[in-house]
């Protein structure tokens, strides 16, 4: 077995055996595969695609290249959710709680935003005291314990999807379907969940902008999910508009405290409930009821035991951005389209994230929104707010928002895109 | 300018600007672009492919990443030769001498083998004494007093092309017209060739199996020449049988010698006369009479200096073989088929080539042909001869022989397809 083997079979349009798979995984992870040689091989991948199987035995490759994490041990049944990634997207942090509230339990492995999507876990960091590292004996313990935990992943979890995944950041082989399922399906399958619902977003602010091919992932995802024995749902969603009225680390942060304190823009509980809804069912828990827990102040009990187990302060104030910069509406009117693209290109230049991944993100930085499509809106009054430490960067923040809204005259009525696209199992 | 940029437009099927190939050939050459950037790029080309303009654009990038040398100085004009690669292919040792006898100068940069096809250095390496290597003024030296030198080339041309061709070595990204075309095209013009003709080989002995490919291939370097100023013609020939009737280092020095003695194979002497033609013509001497200077020992004559000038004895007896094995005709016949490509694989296991680049090779292993297809065969009587000083590698050399011919009824006429397939200029 060989690399330029491995590699010339995909490049000429055939499939990959178990055997090819299983040793160029292994190979790569061991570092007898080099870098460029699985660039090449991604590059293959990408343009010549892989089918089911393959997908299916890359995953397995991927999974078996390290530890996997058993959750069997714990008095409840585990759910966990991945969403693509969007803009103003903080449904993990009431959903997390909100899950556990009803009685399952969540371990929430999350990452750090790159580019002008936000990470989980640089959100919660806004959250004074709270840290993300976790060893497995503690992640297990606030399981047990609060029923909810997100914190970083370890490092024994997938190892050749975490150097994949970097490799393929920097070769411009992200956007395959097959390997985008399978870093994120090895990490999910590793870490042991019992049930998992997959949030695909589709729409300016997503990693996928067409719906077709946010489709296709979310099969090829809960296929690989199913075949390998985990119960695995996905919603498609829609990304064309942020999430909320908030993006931004701290923002969301706060946001999410209205929803676990039981009100909170509609989307945002919309999405959440929906979420929890099918994690619950799918954790073999379908007569809970996520909505009283958020009423009921359950939801938010936990939050605040799951804030505390990782050393945060669930009562400190949240920080503030140095300066605010509202913009206003130049008519008024209708509100039609706000692009969920630009508004994270402007949180991100305002601070909110990181253009490398040794780049620090500015906890209170971000872009506040004062109506959502579909709602009047009024001239001279603001439409957004921008938050910052750095004032020196509005303009470009505002640049990144020009032509990024459209309002109609007063009266319009807009047929509006569903948040929930589709249901996929 | 980055290289993930380059790369998702060449993955994504776009058109390359000339500002993208010279910045990133550019930068791969400075270290700026990594290995795993430029092997994904590499991938891209090879499935996507790049138009005409593309190609003469990297190749011009890959000519400025290094020195030019310049022929002008010299009193007569010059000609160049390059072959594309195929079993005991030694036309370059007699025609160099031959051209130069002829009037021209001839700067012939050569290479080693890898795999199963033999290189002229590794072969003029079996002379005793001879060196490959020449400083630039070594070289115009041996130009100006011989009229032919067949040197390895300096370090300092088309460096781009040379950390290109390791990398795809190993990344399963040699097969690409647009690469191949280009590297062989940028080195010989960077060379300063006044004339190249090329032999692009096509069969089962070949890079290129297929005819088609071999075509496009040798059109697109054609074009590539033209577009730069330098006159090319190509010779598209078969290499589904060996050339001649010896493959292996000292073997083929050995029918070089009787080729410039005025013998040798017909097929051998037929190919160094077309090519010799082609060379002098473009060259601006259409007069010239190569086949009298084969006649009347001038060619011989420029042989005996050329090898003297780079420290071998022309004189000195070839080294011979520790062992010769001879593998008997199993029937009474015409041979109607000797593969190319088989008899190139045992000539490699025996020790003529090597598998990595460090490898030493033999440089009196080989096979030796007793008959050619179209010619009668007695049972029992040797086809061919192995030659090999490790003995114990014979058996996988024979297992390469296997199927490798076939032997008709006597009296059967054989369609035997020409040597020159076609010309294009």
């Amino acid at each position: 077995m060989d690399a330029i083997s491995v590699i010339r079979t995909k490049r000429d349009r055939g499939r990959l055996t178990d055997e090819q798979i299983d040793w160029v995984v292994g190979a790569y992870t061991r570092g007898e595969v080099a870098d460029e040689q699985m660039s090449a091989l991604a590059m293959a991948i990408l343009l010549n695609g892989m089918d089911r199987d393959e997908i299916a035995r890359w995953t397995a490759a991927m999974i078996a290249s390290g530890e996997r994490m058993d959750f069997t041990a714990l008095p409840r049944p585990t759910a966990d959710k991945h969403s693509t990634g969007g803009i103003g997207d903080k449904i993990t942090l009431p959903l997390a709680p909100l899950v556990a509230a009803c009685g399952a339990a969540v371990p929430q492995l999350s990452g750090r935003g790159l580019g002008h999507t936000g990470g989980t876990l640089d959100k919660l960091e806004s959250v004074p005291g709270w840290r993300a590292s976790l060893s497995n004996d503690e992640m297990m313990a606030t399981l047990r314990d609060v029923g909810a935990v997100i914190c970083a992943p370890g490092t024994g979890l997938a190892p050749a999807d975490r150097k994949l995944y970097a490799l393929r950041d920097v070769t411009g082989t992200v956007e395959s379907i097959p390997l985008i399922a399978s870093s994120i399906m090895s990490k999910k399958i590793a870490e042991g969940t019992g049930a998992l619902v997959l949030d695909v977003k589709a729409g300016s602010g997503a990693f996928m902008k067409d719906v077709g091919r946010a489709r296709e992932l979310a099969a090829t995802m809960v296929g690989l999910g199913n075949d390998h024995g985990l119960r695995t749902v996905a919603l498609l969603t829609d990304m064309s508009t942020p999430l909320g009225l908030t993006a931004g680390n701290a923002l969301e942060v706060r946001e999410s405290l209205e929803v676990l304190a039981g009100g909170g823009p509609a989307d945002v509980v919309e999405l959440t409930l929906a979420l929890a809804a099918e994690m619950l069912t799918a954790a073999g828990l379908p007569d809970a009821d996520p909505a009283k827990a958020l009423r009921d102040g359950s939801a938010m009990d936990v939050w605040r035991r799951m804030i505390a187990a990782q050393g945060g302060d669930p009562a400190a104030p949240l920080p503030t951005a140095r300066e605010t910069h509202p913009v206003p509406a130049p008519t008024t009117g209708v509100l039609t389209r706000l692009d969920a693209y630009a508004v994270g290109l402007a949180a991100w230049r305002l601070g909110a994230g990181r253009a490398r991944k040794e780049d620090p993100v500015q906890a209170a930085a971000g872009v506040e929104l004062h109506a959502k499509p579909g709602q009047p809106v009024q001239a001279g009054q603001p439409l957004l707010t921008l938050h910052t430490d750095t004032p020196e960067r509005i303009p470009e923040a505002l640049a990144a928002l020009e032509s990024s809204y459209d309002i109609a005259p007063p009266g319009t009525t807009l047929d509006r895109t569903p948040l929930i696209l589709d249901r996929l199992d």
